[in-house]
């Protein structure tokens, strides 16, 4: 097994500066484990000449050297630091770059515009299970758009229509006025007209990450009174985009505020930037995108954690092959939980699924979600083992796990939440589910719990099971290695959740296991 | 350091039958890892004879059977296994305890009635921060009391009062009749009578423990609407015993489940382990009680957990000197979370705390609360970096924290959820808490946010500070070591909430870090 790393990534924005702490194992697990985010706000006041001022870069470095003693402090060897937009366009580059290096010790990569375009697309498609589709990335000094194809890009861009740099250069009214609207509203579209490949594709879909797109979705959440606290992964529709555009517009910056969701750090700049993707969506035709909470911080992370499995010099970009499966087994790695019992509810709740198809009816979709939930349905043990139901259901619901819809995350935790007692239901999340939902969680809630009543001891004593199926009965044979009489027990006295959604009585009885042949 | 290690411990009961595996340090770090609870009801038709049946044998058997094998499969090689009432008195105890040793490989000790009452004592006393009182575990078999002074135990007494044993022996009619009540309420106080040592006593308090304290409290708090779920630390008055004893009484085994918080696997021995604690009550005149969630296995798990503090030939009984201390502390070790940031996040909050002590005027209570809450204020990063205040607050209100009453228990876990932004409240606990604990309640997290800040990078640049306090200002003095500019600037953008609350501006300076003198 590889030896678990930490590394460092410090992202030098023009509107934020950040620090991410990474603990992993290369290939197998991985989580973030600090965050430290100052509002350096770097490219203030550079215009057009694109100098970068005096306080900004006092506040940069002061930044970076703090990070680098945070580094220092927690033994932290391994960082890795870029700068994007505001850096890369500043003329006196050279000047920050030596200051920076001289003071604070860390040595910055400038990303090109077009690098930047490639770690935003490696963050968004590793945290989100589209196909194909356009990716945006909003930042404060510059937008990246990516196009991709069966997850490989075929074509990325970066265009200067980041938020901070918008308002500076086009917004000097307060509320702004028609004429200021109307010039930026035009500068964005002809900035996004000449990217000649940014056209209507029938069957795409947006994904998009970056400040703006994060305070539109705390917006239109608290709008909606959405249940689930969880920006990765919301569906954020255009009406809602093209609603809170006009709220901001009309109002002037010290009011917005006022608008539930939005963050007084942001009231300055969030008109520029939500107009920048009002434009995209309408500009591809987008009823609405997938948001990401991800982006080149995770990209230039991913890039080192999936370097073994994906080496640089290969074809294939780093991207996880299938991102469901790994980001349910990083969930049970991260809390220890990915062990031989998990593994076994797993294989156990697969079997009764399969073999009792015929009265569920439930396709491969439910399958998944059923095997995902019994890889994770202990994981709450690592909060209290009492109540260790109750932990695993809010830990799934406050886990990123990319790859799965809000959707998804809902049925998962609640067949957690209710794995070993109780009638299970949606509860606060039920406006998150589709029709027929709640009966699937309950079916699938039926199958986990035999499963891990049969797991009792947690030793696997009951190797398999054969249901047979009659008209009033559901026979399920148990292959026993030892003593399964305990188990026999609790899965026959908490199987009546079962046997009111199969409508039969479930018996369970012992096979021996077979003898291997001479 | 010493190693980590790992204990189980089985408990076979009269009623219930358990595993409790401990994953430990000695004297340093413990947490309950894993429990698996069988309903065996091992004194099922014992009778006047006491004669163990042969089925509740071979559950027995069977379920330590069980508990082997997962302790095998789980490499856990040092178990301690006892046996309580149901064994103690059964005429054909070594005919199981034989079976038992040679069908399981579990060889059991069978605890007297003493030793089963000084399990229970350290158990409970050392997860309440009580001095002088009475302490009583109730189970299937039998009841224990102590009395204790000073947390010395004084008095102990094992009685034939468990819940198993009055149902199977009095109850014989369903609802129970005036004959069948009477005869065993009769039979109840006499035993309680002989017991010569317990009187009403003035400055005592009644603590408790075992399951049918449990109930009661499932039930209590239900009828509350408490907002709380937690056990520990529950304070169950007189009145609601006696509201609840009857209700059960009145009504059929059958029908008692249709009362909010009551099992099934308890409604039919319910009355008789209610109809005990209120005798226990009214002999010795107590208005209520606190429950503890803890017993004898956890008593057995303290003598080892604090061997090498007490060795066992000592005077002293191995109890923690210090219960508030030692949880608060293994909180924030069980998380990974005791370590230099979170010891100088508390150092700065009690140096701001003592020298802006003559405006805020609390005392040495808040003090400790406060200390308390910076040690875990980040726990909350093993779930999820982001919204971890959120994380440490759910994580706080879900621990046991022995020592802690639940009003302390939700001012630790608010002041951890507010420690980064947003105004402190109480939200949904405010029942729980008293008269003027609001305000306690912004002024401690003001401080606590402050120090956080002063802590930003945790490299512990900021080492000491100094107030000076004026009508209209609080003057800090940062003392630093090295660049401490961001520190300083986000303790000054972070300030709000201390000025507000202390009707001044403040106001953050540095002063050098002294030269040691030559």
């Amino acid at each position: 097994m590889a030896k678990p790393q930490k590394l460092a990534i410090i992202d030098l924005g023009s509107n934020t500066t950040r620090l991410v702490v990474f603990h992993y194992i290369p290939g197998e697990m991985f989580r973030l484990t600090d965050q430290i985010s100052e509002r350096v706000r770097l490219s203030e006041g550079m215009g057009d000449a694109n100098l970068l001022q005096a306080q900004p870069m006092e506040r940069a470095i002061d930044t970076l050297r703090m990070f680098k003693a945070f580094c220092r402090a927690n033994h932290i060897e391994d960082i890795v630091a870029v700068g994007t937009s505001a850096v890369r366009d500043a003329v006196n580059q050279r000047a920050l770059l030596a200051r920076l290096e001289y003071e604070s010790g860390i040595k910055l990569r400038v990303l090109s515009g077009t690098e930047e375009a490639y770690y935003a697309y490696l963050g968004i498609l590793n945290s989100l299970d589209v196909q194909h589709g356009i990716a945006i990335d909003q930042g404060g000094g510059s937008v990246e758009m990516v196009s991709f194809s069966d997850r490989h890009l075929t074509q990325m861009v970066s265009l200067p229509l980041g938020t901070v740099r918008l308002t500076e250069g086009f917004v000097r009214s307060n509320p702004i006025n028609k004429e200021d609207y109307q010039r930026l509203d035009n500068h964005i579209r002809k900035s996004l007209a000449q990217v000649d490949w940014y056209r209507p594709q029938p069957q795409t879909e947006l994904v998009a990450s970056g400040g703006t797109i994060r305070t539109l979705v705390r917006m239109d959440r608290r709008v909606k009174k959405y249940p689930l606290d969880r920006i990765h992964g919301y569906y954020l529709p255009y009406e809602s985009v093209a609603r809170i555009e006009a709220q901001v517009r009309e109002l002037p910056v010290a009011k917005r505020t006022s608008l539930p969701g939005l963050k007084e750090d942001r009231a300055d700049i969030v008109l520029a930037g939500v107009m920048v993707v009002k434009a995209i969506m309408e500009l591809g035709r987008f009823e609405g995108m997938t948001v990401s909470g991800q982006g080149i911080r995770e990209g230039l992370f991913y890039e080192r954690f999936l370097a073994e499995n994906h080496p640089p010099s290969g074809d294939q970009p780093p991207l996880f092959p299938d991102i469901r499966q790994a980001s349910i087994e990083n969930l049970a790695r991260v809390y220890d939980q990915f062990n031989a019992h998990a593994l076994h509810v797993r294989h156990l709740s697969l079997q009764l699924f399969d073999q009792l198809q015929e009265i569920h009816g439930l396709g491969m979709a439910e399958r998944e979600l059923l095997a995902a939930a019994a890889l994770v349905h202990d994981i709450g043990v690592v909060i209290d083992y009492y109540q260790h139901h109750e932990h695993s259901a809010y830990l799934i619901l406050n886990a990123d796990l990319p790859g799965y819809t809000h959707r998804e995350v809902v049925l998962l935790a609640q067949m957690a939440r209710y794995h070993r007692r109780g009638k299970p239901e949606a509860g606060e999340y039920a406006t998150i589910l589709i029709p027929g939902d709640e009966g699937r969680l309950v079916m699938l809630t039926a199958l986990l719990r035999l499963a891990e009543y049969l797991e009792r001891g947690r030793t696997q004593v009951v190797s398999n099971v054969y249901c047979h199926i009659t008209k009033r009965l559901v026979q399920i044979e148990a292959q026993v290695q030892g003593d399964a009489s305990v188990e026999l027990w609790d899965a026959e006295r908490n199987s009546d959740l079962l046997e009111s959604v199969v409508s039969r009585e479930v018996e369970i009885l012992t096979v021996p296991q077979p003898v291997a042949m001479a």
